[in-house]
């Protein structure tokens, strides 16, 4: 039901979030419980292609949730001992650690062309002057490079909460204890991450969600800088300022002459929607050992705050890939005072104030990034 | 992408909400406006079968929005002059209403249930006594009716709500002014509301999203309501409390044994999701004549805040249908003292305070609702 | 803690939510009770300026809110049958409504303030032209009354629901059954209401918190019309277009030759932080017969929706009233497409498509509305 | 305006975040500023004594901020080359970051009490069986020890947040060039930031707003992590359940037998209300040099983020320093199932699944935190 998904999120995260993803994820998750277990399990049994995610999500509604439909499905393939001593939580709680880490990925990998196309501007207009713009209103001079280097402060800042973000897995059985498992549990709690390349928790997070909180604030920073990206094109590309110009600018229905800045509106509305979809990401409702609602609304709101964190993201790429940059027009919109103070300043030695050092610091800081 | 979609979501609200529906939608409102502005179109070009949404959202990344690729492959069909005088938020808006009018629907549908529960366990249990519980701590007696009642009048609210909710038709052309119609604007757009059953309003509502703001407090009223009944629920079926119980309270993967209230559980999870879908309907943030980044978020927000809250009524209508209530349990759960105080108020005459007022006080607009 | 205060929201305002508004609402609250159930109490005991709200409110975090220790304090002076039959959250709710009730005058003057600048600027430039800008790109001719109409247009509609809210008192004793109360229960909470002036709700509301939800919603919709006019004064504000600006526009702390729309800018932060503050007013998360925590935050929450949306209407009032139009500036913006298209759709007979009706129509509204 | 702001908040930390103390940082970053860039100042003139933060912040309407009216006062005392080469923004943000970490250190006592009265909890009571609960049903046994050391480590992982803050100096000048400082900004901006302890960031961040957003989600999780106690103290309060109770639990207005979890209740507002606060803090919708708008908001809500969280997690630490465990309550509401796994896995030989090596590891990882 989301409606117009492609035209906010890229289709290889919207694949990696989808139904299908999450269901890999969630086979994963009970093969990799098997091996860790020991159990002797059928391993043609974990092929995604064996079951229905809709019929199993339908008959999910009794439980509250698919996995055990997903269980017996499985059991009849793979065996009686599949998923034994382990509960629905762990399996939906370590399938969305699955796809949030190949979510992000691509999330990285948007807002990584981002940065690399806000480093070229940078770069390519350290000294092309242009009005500052404080409150809307012109304010000193500054360059568009510096504009440009601040897009990619933001863009840096939001891909290091991305980096600095823990995957764990999720093991504790029916209420955090691994008691099923008798003296073995925390020796399969570890192989069962090392199984799926996750991170091994200190212990169950189950009703302690830091890894889905951190998720919806990285997201969150994703979304903010690249929202404020798409403002500020938006802002730049009016007629009366003429400063910048999407390239591949949309036409509209009536007006062929127009040059909308849609990949920049776009991104504005995507940073919205991953915002309200984060916003469910970090409530802390969480009763006792499982939370009677809470957890459940985490998994649309994670995909969606990945989908549209990374459709922000690409929307904001495509804006700066495409970007057409008017210097003269930068020049000419400055005011008469603006001008004279951005001589004196130094534009024509290419400097003006610090913004040429501010700006060599922040690519800096960009290079060391990709090192 | 939208996670599990039928463990919240009822298949027909899913439906009612699908791209399939948008773009029947968008394709009845540039109907409307052929016949409105007396254009002559081939009708048999608004078959949504001979559409792909897929690809027409696809294309309209370049555009931010799918009404120019529509446009274009309608004009093939119908005529050059589809579409004359109307701009893609037109389209988007009113094919929005009708989206929305449906729904709503099928919401009050699942909230009519969901009322008609909640006055039978009024009604039946108006003289049930019950341990009253504030801050979650036994406080004085009432009934089981009587709760069941506020339940009702809860939904009873949120219903009217729904009732008072106005579909607007959207028809301002480019930017409000209807100027490419002519000295015939007015008129013309009286006739397309018309055409398709919507409202006329007073003026094109492009930046002022009323009737976008009024469905998001309408669907967060529907949300309030059926998550609290999910959250009573909830509390009530606690074995240590053991009130009721979902008649088919769903089993775990792992522990047979438990009857866990999966749909009170769901109700509250959709209703967490409609409100964070319903906080992006009411922002406000729309520049001059057409928003760049709001508006478009609308979209997705909007097909959620309807699917979440019609889930939400339909998992509260549910849990309530199959609700086993223990009256005996209330009884034997209410202390020594709040025993004798419900003899005093007179539980044995049939009356606890106005606890049997109230409730036919609620009944009585119950059926008034239904006349 | 309310940072800045007097930047934000209007002094009247301020007070009207005040904690000694509170205490005073309160108060009456307690001695309408007392009037309602014919209990004998010292009048002149229910003179706020006798308690001390700061220290009530620090006794409070014992019992979780401030009125045990008040009716301790009321007790003392106006007799022990002070309270008598009410709880806490009859005493809060009904206070919350006094408070929000008179709030509410305050906001709607504002409102009508901003109105009244709306239209006269409407009836002003009915036939001033004007570039409409979508996505902020110019598209098609518009005029500047047209836009101010439009504003007023979503004023009007915040103001209609304003002016549908209900403040119910609040009467149900211990657990809303008014048992206390005997068999005089509900006539005793008619008389209640009738003493205050407030509305007799159909039952008590204590957990049905519709009354709460519509304000939030209410005063939402002053914030998103508000907060419209502010993003547009701003947009309209930029020096290169320059087509208004606040006649008392502020200076900056280091460039004296700006002018800032401070105003507009007032209007914007405080419609955010009504739409934050209103966010906690609508969750639906409330236990039983009394909420462990929705209901408590409820009460900051609602104080500061009130103060902030009527502090976005007073900035918007305010830079509206001071706004300094520009019509030259709005016809030499036009490029020539569109001054050719203006003139064409007949400007200068002072008719623009339906613009001009629109703008009487709306007007129209207006004056319907002051009837 | 704040309403009963001494019931939810912390007097320390309504102190630290009150208009004085904003007041006093602004007034410390000037000086700052005054000593960084060798201007010669009255130090006298810092003295907070001698402004009057209502009447700046009344006159600041003008501007938009309190800024320039206090640069007006202040020149008048220190001289007028006060404020030299920095912008309002420079000195609010600034004041902000003092006024922040002042603010986390009092959040952070009072998370580290509610971190110490959780370890106790976990370590007295790591072998005292109890029922795990699962969406509120019984599940399989745990410890209350085990769920305490729960509690613990959500509170260590909001510590940690707070601990990786960093609280930057922002020193740009107009628009972030720091061009006013000649050839001197960079190292004035590194003094600037040494004068007052703050880190020097790479570039200044007047529109990238990752350090506030950074605060925002770490009182996010503050708020979740004090929450979530909150909330299961209240449900282990209830009397059908008794496994605890809060010593000083408060009485009612009417009830002076009931026991409520006050302080539960409060951590549960207070969380509602830092997260309400906390959502203004990200949104990323910041016009180019200065945003109009979602800049200003971010003052208030600062505050009130800060408070609320500190409040939350005050309460929170309250609840279990006065909180009595019933273990033999929490033995008896085992069923026998429950009891009989319980002792199956061993509770009697201090084993529980892994519960005691689990409560091991996060008492060792809360001894190496205060190390």
């Amino acid at each position: 039901m989301t409606t117009f998904e492609r035209l906010f999120v890229p289709a290889a995260l919207a694949s990696a979030v989808s139904d299908a993803s999450w269901l890999a994820a969630m086979l994963r998750a009970e093969q990799a419980l098997g091996r860790a277990s020991g159990v002797e399990l059928d391993e043609a049994a974990f092929d995604p292609a064996l079951y229905d995610i809709e019929q199993l999500t339908e008959e999910g509604r009794a439980e509250g949730n698919p996995v055990p439909a997903l269980v017996r499905a499985l059991r009849e393939r793979a065996g009686p001992e599949a998923h034994r001593g382990a509960t629905s939580q762990d399996i939906l709680d370590t399938a969305a650690m699955l796809v949030a880490r190949d979510a992000v990925v691509l999330v990285r990998q948007e807002l990584d062309g981002a940065a690399a196309e806000s480093a070229r501007l940078a770069a390519a207009h350290r000294s092309t002057p242009a009005a500052a713009r404080t409150l809307l209103q012109q304010a000193v001079p500054t360059t568009f490079g510096y504009r440009a280097a601040l897009w990619l402060s933001g863009l840096l800042d939001a891909r290091d909460r991305l980096a600095a973000l823990r995957f764990p897995a999720q093991l504790g059985g029916a209420a955090g204890t691994l008691a099923a498992f008798g003296s073995e549990g925390l020796a399969i709690a570890a192989r069962f991450a090392a199984e799926l390349g996750l991170d091994e928790p200190i212990a169950p997070w189950h009703t302690n969600r830091a890894p889905v909180a951190d998720l919806g604030a990285a997201l969150r920073a994703v979304a903010s800088a690249c929202g404020k990206i798409g403002l500020d094109v938006v802002l730049l590309s009016q007629p009366e300022v003429g400063e910048v110009s999407e390239g591949a600018g949309g036409g509209s229905s009536t007006m062929p002459h127009k040059r909308n800045p849609a990949r920049a509106v776009l991104a504005r509305s995507c940073a919205r929607l991953a915002h309200a979809n984060a916003s469910v990401l970090a409530a802390g409702e969480y009763e006792e050992e499982r939370a009677a609602g809470a957890w459940q609304a985490e998994w649309p709101a994670l995909s969606g705050a990945l989908a549209y964190a990374g459709g922000a993201a690409e929307a904001a790429r495509e804006s700066l890939a495409g970007l057409e940059i008017d210097a003269e027009r930068m020049r000419a919109n400055m005011s008469d005072d603006l001008w004279t103070e951005a001589r004196t300043f130094g534009i024509e030695g290419e400097y003006l104030g610090a913004a040429g050092e501010l700006v060599d610091r922040i690519l800096a800081r960009y290079e060391g990034s990709r090192a």
